[in-house]
């Protein structure tokens, strides 16, 4: 899959993104708009304390159908009761004024810190005027719905002659339980809304929900897709193909960018006994702090390996068929850690993308998980992150 | 209960401990030990790649008869293979010659880097004479056995005529999966192994198991209970809350020196349906670095009270009944975030000891984790923990 130079949005597509007072300076307000209406489908978090716009995106989506997004960092409208959901509404009503669309077209998200009332009026005057600035560039659209983010992400591929682009923000308190932060995907493909919720489970499945920074579930996650149909019909396999591959690569680009990292961590788990237990082992990997910290320090202290997939008490290993490597040097073999050079695989761990294959002889699944090194950095920004 | 100013042994229990050159300087191998024989009874991790003294260990602790302890710190002997299981069997018969007793009523423990060969030969050499050092001071046997635990850990306390005492080791790796790293508990009191198995593991459940200092579970945990009898018969209720009590204060000062922590985090749930998902709520507040972060910097972010509880998606949550208190204040009420002053929960925060108290409306059942704040000290720790 050869994704493009320059991100660049499918036909029809735009977006918007600017200061309206919630930030000093930095872009807090930001619109994502179709020039006709668009099939869609989302999924969101499952913590069980979902956000305002969570709430009201559930009903949206329910028609199947959006125009346009509208998207505020800063303050993430979770925890706010009632008066939260209708600032929500709110901010949905005056977007959808502003794009003269209905605001039940309009799929609304906050993001930023949780319990804090949203300031709606300050969103309400910002949009004004908003459709004036609509611009071809993603990396706008990705710059206003940055947090703790150091730089904006988006992506696109051509399949056939539609074009599938995606744009997203994420860094911290993200272990998605149905996606991840924020992440919108645009394309011109022809699709109906079942279709692309059939599709957008599956790539999500393998890609959003297999990332996690801190383990721990944001309130208000949201990955939503949206397709106008301007490029006609297109080639379901390969769009298929494309769309998973995707979301493959923003999650590998979301965790680079968690919190304080300095390393990718993915973690392939092999001959697990079900997708369920590979999935599971994988995660348990991609979290333990003992893993993250060796991965940080390039440290060899590779037994840590086994520790982390032994605390998997009600996993099936076959102990003495487990086998692991660290970017393609074998570490541990039949349950023993091998002999070998520690300065060869301090080298193997002292690069960006760091890969770590474990099989647990017991079955034929597979699975892998996104994450990143832990370091000090993580601790700096959730130290005070309220506070500054 | 009233702890002894400075902890001793009961009557006929003795330790002793030196550096046989496992680490360059420090004590590296202790000798705990019964004039006579002692029932026992112990738990042990369940990781499913358990060090060979945990194998060794389980095996022996089938007699229901200890005579001493022998523990060495530096390598932990775990995935080292049948040479692992060998060199554990010759460190129980080497401790078990010097103390002119039977291998099969010594207990193993090793703790360190996992996966190295233990350097056995330095340790049958390195015990002999260590009889003759044997000592009433259970502080030195704690120093023994200390890794990257800042301060010697032991306690002891009064039941009737009886004494009991714990000695304890452990800083990180710490998501005890029945029991902690290593705590040894001894008593003068007259109880027969089956009454020791059934009073340790209630105790443990509501104490070492309820302690997460990283969510990782160490393959060496040990805890394990000898009783001499040489102070006759005890009440047994009085007994059973003397050893629920010490676990639990063990647990704190665990908790409390965790790697790099500043702060004992304690959590107590209540109102949860059951009493597993009240354990499984307090286990992901205690252990989620979001929360973590925020003790840690005395940051009043308590939205993520919410979001932590919220990632529990398969537990039965009142939503719009769930409150949370931080050091007896407040913050949220009904599921929403309350309005407060910052700087009240800034001063609720910035203690030693931080207790966050939330009920979640869906039942009756309490639990009560252990843990501490996650700080720059335990990336230091671990980045680099091999190599040091």
């Amino acid at each position: 899959m050869t994704f493009h130079d320059r991100a660049r949005f499918p036909r029809g597509f735009r977006c918007a993104s600017r200061n309206v007072g919630l930030k000093p300076e930095a872009r807090d307000l930001t619109l994502f708009a179709s020039e006709v209406d668009a099939a869609a489908a989302a999924v969101f978090t499952r913590n069980q304390f979902p956000g305002a716009p969570i709430i009201l995106g559930r009903e949206t989506l329910k028609g199947g159908v959006l125009r346009a997004i509208i998207a505020n960092s800063k303050v993430s409208n979770v925890a706010t009761g009632d008066r939260g959901i209708e600032n929500a509404r709110r901010m949905a009503a005056a977007a959808s004024a502003e794009l003269g669309t209905d605001a039940g077209r309009m799929l609304v998200s906050s993001t930023g810190v949780i319990g804090v009332q949203l300031p709606v009026e300050k969103i309400e005057r910002g949009v004004r005027g908003m459709t004036a600035d609509l611009q071809d560039d993603p990396l706008v659209g990705a710059e206003g719905i940055m947090t703790t983010d150091t730089h904006p992400k988006a992506l696109s591929v051509s399949v056939g002659d539609a074009t599938i682009t995606w744009v997203a923000k994420g860094s911290g308190m993200i272990e998605p339980n149905m996606a991840t932060m924020l992440a919108y995907i645009f394309t011109d493909a022809a699709l109906d809304a079942a279709t692309l919720d059939r599709l957008l489970r599956d790539a999500v499945g393998v890609s959003f929900n297999m990332l996690s920074v801190d383990t721990d579930t944001s309130t208000s996650d949201t990955c939503a897709i949206l397709a106008n149909g301007l490029a006609g019909p297109v080639d379901e396999p390969a769009f298929r193909e494309a769309l998973v591959a995707g979301c493959v690569r923003m999650t590998e680009i979301l965790a680079r960018d968690g919190e304080g990292a300095e390393h990718l961590l993915r973690v392939t788990v092999r001959q697990a006994a079900t997708d369920v237990e590979a999935r599971f082992v994988a995660k348990a990997l991609v979290n333990s702090p003992l893993i993250k910290t060796m991965v940080h320090g390039a440290d060899p202290n590779v037994g840590r390996i086994l520790m982390a997939i032994g605390k998997c008490t009600d996993v099936t290993i076959n102990t003495s068929a487990t086998n692991a490597s660290v970017n393609g040097y074998q570490v541990v073999g039949n349950g023993v850690r091998l002999d070998f050079d520690d300065a060869v695989v301090r080298a193997a761990l002292a690069v960006e993308v760091v890969d770590l294959e474990v099989s647990l002889g017991a079955g034929l699944a597979t699975a892998r998980a996104y994450g990143c090194d832990l370091t000090k950095g993580y601790i700096d920004e959730n130290a005070a992150y309220y506070s500054s």
